[in-house]
């Protein structure tokens, strides 16, 4: 009788780079102030007219099973929403509701992967991707991105690990980076995946956070609808991370197996939360927009607060609610610059190495405070960066 | 670029037993007045109070994320609940809240089984078991109950099926049958779990709903809490089925590895639903007895209607919401039975056949819609179970 080695080896057995997230909690808990910059939390919570339209659901007696695919409207919706997105006919029979993103992810892992096959991944990345290609007993090689070339994967490197495995997994906007991938990143994954006969998994939970250039799907790339399997999700787009509520986009067929995955690992999700997402959807575009511009505020504010010195740089900041700061030029590590920080000035950050190797000597700064706190944290985190280059 | 073979493989590729459920929802779409006693679904919804409570703690702001193992005030009501019912101590360390029980089942398994370990399930099962099983990578393995014993799992049928085994699920009280499983019951599946090394999957989902004898959970047994992986759930108990909320109680190790699971599967249930949950909770036990008091008094309607007859036998309804009848004096499979009743009189019920083998020559009646149909209904059954016999 012992636990499965799929359940134990979740982790990989290696730390999970959370340490100084802890670590600052301990200081929070025990009374000190702490200005926390670590986690993709809006600072706003979902909007009262969004749980209005829950509560009405819930009341007008949606509170028994919902159809497992999820309910015909917000399949209607998602699906017309991801059409407009791609430019690629999509239906309801495209769509599978899920409880959030991340259980989006674990059911596209297993159905591109069988136990023992390699799943990519690009790296740096966000914290949960290799224990959900290990949760489906898949085998996580991460594909290595340079800071030198703004984190778009390179055709090459991805050729190179590519021989014999089942999926590529990708993000953009992407997090931790904040890099948004361009046509020619994206044209290069594309001809990978073909080459290499990949299921393409396609975490685009930010699509709605771009600062710079153009958010472009690779569903939307010639050849490519029949090989992706798209993530998405209602928690960044409109801040109700606590909701628990996305979605795959898929061929038919898939979404059919997916369904059958869905009646045995959640039956479905809430009626009312998913009526919640409806009526969040048919807000439009001005909504969202409302939710992801004190993430584009701050970026600015990063930029400006940056000039003037070199020893703290930007990775170019072009979507999500992150910035990456190269801080190399310090002579320490991610790691060693975060605890420095939390310890001198009580400011937690996450140390770059949290991410994978890729991102060794950065920093990322969650935009998830509010601004004039933002900027003040970010004068003292150069400030600090300055004192360690002149000791 | 294929899909997964344990994705496609989940439904085993046979028939999954609901053509009469889905032939009777299409007679409904096309405007015909039918009687449904198919679906283990409360004809009450949620209670207002505990949606004011989820209401009130949305609009109050737990709306991020919340806890990944559940909130604090949750894990240790539960833990609570557990503890009162089974004479275990038991803490919020041996609580992963999930959403819904079919979550707690699919992680339980995951935790159980590598792929490819033979999972044994007693038959007649809810209609998820062998998906769950097949959705792990896991070997489906049902033992046979017989009507004769009250589809009491019998020793000698485990110990026949055990060897190799990684995991033993049961359900009690029992969802098709009705059986609350005796001490002796429980005592042998203990035995047999030791023999074999087995983890014991106990799904006790109904546990508020005895109608005849007294619920023991596996887990009180001598020796069997170090093994037991409980799956609880608020759905029956407190007619919370569409709010998607359960839990595992395990050995703490056990948890640990669960959140891990967790993180990577669902990343935690909303913070508003816990809240409900919670709420509810403190209502106490006449709240949960309030809920199932309508299935006890259809209970004692059921063995009224089918006094002074033979050709309808009723299973001994011991607990849970369903009456499984016997009605292979009619000569008639479950599965004739069952079309040829929704011809006749536009009542559907589930063919025993839809839960296994052992129940065929069964139908299952759902006690869920309000006394005098369910009376009225049950007596038109028995009229065309005799226009059987007599044809």
């Amino acid at each position: 009788m012992e636990l499965s080695s799929r359940l134990t080896n979740i982790t990989g057995g290696g730390s999970d780079g959370w340490a100084v997230f802890y670590r600052a909690r301990r200081m929070i808990d025990a009374g000190l102030t702490v200005t926390e910059l670590t986690i993709g939390e809006h600072d706003i919570r979902t909007h009262d007219s969004i749980l209005a339209a829950m509560n009405l659901s819930a009341m007008g007696g949606h509170t028994g099973y919902a159809e497992v695919p999820g309910t015909a409207d917000l399949r209607d919706l998602v699906a017309a929403r991801v059409a407009k997105r791609t430019g690629v006919p999509t239906t309801a029979d495209n769509i599978l509701i899920t409880p959030g993103g991340q259980a989006g992810l674990f059911a596209a892992h297993l159905a591109a992967c069988n136990p023992g096959d390699p799943a990519l991944f690009i790296d740096p990345y966000y914290a949960t991707y290799p224990g959900t290609i290990r949760a489906v007993g898949a085998e996580p090689v991460p594909v290595q991105t340079r800071p030198e070339n703004g984190f778009q994967p390179g055709k090459a490197a991805l050729d190179a690990a590519a021989a014999g495995a089942a999926s590529l997994l990708i993000n953009t906007p992407n997090n931790p980076t904040g890099a948004v991938y361009s046509r020619d990143t994206l044209t290069g994954v594309a001809e990978i995946c073909h080459a290499h006969d990949l299921w393409l998994i396609s975490d685009e939970v930010y699509d709605t956070q771009v600062w710079e250039g153009t958010h472009i799907s690779p569903r939307s790339l010639p050849g490519m609808v029949e090989r992706t399997l798209l993530v998405g999700s209602m928690s960044k787009s409109h801040a109700m991370t606590g909701s628990r509520i996305g979605w795959v986009c898929a061929p038919e067929p898939v979404i059919t197996h997916l369904i059958n995955l869905a009646t045995h690992t959640t039956y479905g999700v809430p009626g009312f939360v998913q009526d919640a997402a409806a009526f969040a959807l048919q807000q439009g575009s001005a909504f969202e927009e409302a939710v992801g511009a004190p993430f584009a505020r701050r970026r600015a504010l990063t930029l400006a607060a940056l000039k003037g010195q070199n020893i703290v740089q930007p990775v170019p900041v072009q979507g999500a609610m992150y910035a990456m700061l190269d801080i190399r030029a310090t002579g320490l590590s991610g790691e060693a610059f975060a605890n420095g920080l939390l310890d001198a000035e009580h400011i937690a950050v996450m140390p770059g190495e949290s991410f994978g190797k890729a991102a060794a000597g950065h920093v990322r700064v969650a935009m998830t405070i509010d601004d004039d706190a933002y900027v003040a944290a970010l004068n003292r985190l150069v400030a600090f960066a300055a004192s360690q280059v002149s000791q």
